[in-house]
């Protein structure tokens, strides 16, 4: 009966009440986008509530985190105002030019900067599953953030929970 | 036996011997917030740590993560002049005045500062729950940090583990 | 039989396909760097990825953080060049002298701007697990990132899943 085969979905008798036990599911999904120009931020909340409905996930994390380091995924406001200023911020903060100012650009790159951008606004977020939905607050949106476009990139999702 | 009531807890002989079947286990909760001014930080890691006691779990991971978009948690040491000097350095970074400064502001906002502050000091802090406990490092504190006050917001607790 | 010592892995006949019984598996470690000077990168995406494979974890997620709080783990490139930029920038953001611009130094310490500097580049970060390794970008490297050395410190490795 326990030998690969039998089955057992149970609450215990001699546990609190709290403890239930529950089966671990994950989902796994790489999503690419390819921004034309240097810059831009693309909300992927819709996205990645569908892959949380998709994974069977009632309480869980959700991970989403940029797969190159020359890009951002963040949770903040979609509001095109407020994208700009982060563009005239980051620009002020870690200027692109001159690139020359910058060692890692004698690789024959002339991205420095966008490493840098992207410090400042993470790799990653970390998102409570509840009830089977992203638990976001009231504004907050998942943005993909590009500091150095005009090639493909990936970002991950990796979901985990039961 | 299996239908619905029964339990168990169990190594499993024919597994490797860190294979240990474990209960998954969550806790959510909303902590609420309101700052008197625009600007505070708050230690929380005394009610975290209560809420990883209470969920009852003794391997985990713990999201501790803002709901709002002009607030952060996170990680550093309890001491005043730390504060006082995270304060004065964001408010370099990114002046609340002049608001005119900022396209967000148009919207008849004045927080686009909180906006940019909170990107610095992050949204969300992971800690690791070991042996039942918050596994922090002697001076690791949780704060949550307030750029945009003066009303009720939010912060969510997810843990999950066995 | 299921007091104790029994086992079983199984499907579950009457839920969906999809439902799989799994083992959730932890994996705790610390990691303790000394690094002689002030400032210093270290790669530990190797000692990562071993812990990883120790774990056994196939699908999960591995929480890897700073437990000092003038300390950062990140995820950028290891090249050389771009390490130095980071250097420069972070002096340029938040200067070390002169220490007495910080009201922290004011209790004997003369570090307050690595507890700047830290924020700028994190405390953690948080990688997926898939078909039990580290799920990264092409070019994604793990740094401990040191902004007051000479003297031990640590970082926690927990992995989870199953």
């Amino acid at each position: 009966m326990h030998q690969g085969g039998a089955c057992a979905v149970f609450r215990c008798s001699d546990c609190r009440p709290s403890s239930i036990f529950l089966r671990v599911k994950s989902l796994t999904e790489h999503l690419w986008f390819e921004i034309a120009g240097r810059r831009g931020f693309i909300n992927i909340t819709p996205t990645v509530a569908e892959l949380v409905r998709r994974s069977g996930v009632a309480e869980g994390l959700c991970l989403v985190n940029a797969m190159h380091i020359t890009a951002s995924v963040f949770i903040n406001d979609d509001e095109s105002g407020l994208h700009h200023d982060y563009e005239v911020w980051l620009e002020k903060l870690a200027p692109h030019a001159p690139t020359s100012a910058y060692r890692h650009n004698r690789t024959g790159e002339d991205n420095a900067d966008a490493h840098l951008k992207r410090q400042i606004m993470g790799r990653e977020v970390v998102v409570a599953i509840t009830h089977g939905k992203l638990d976001l607050g009231p504004w907050e949106q998942i943005f993909y953030g590009e500091f150095d476009g005009r090639r493909k990139k990936r970002v991950l999702v990796k979901i985990i929970g039961e």
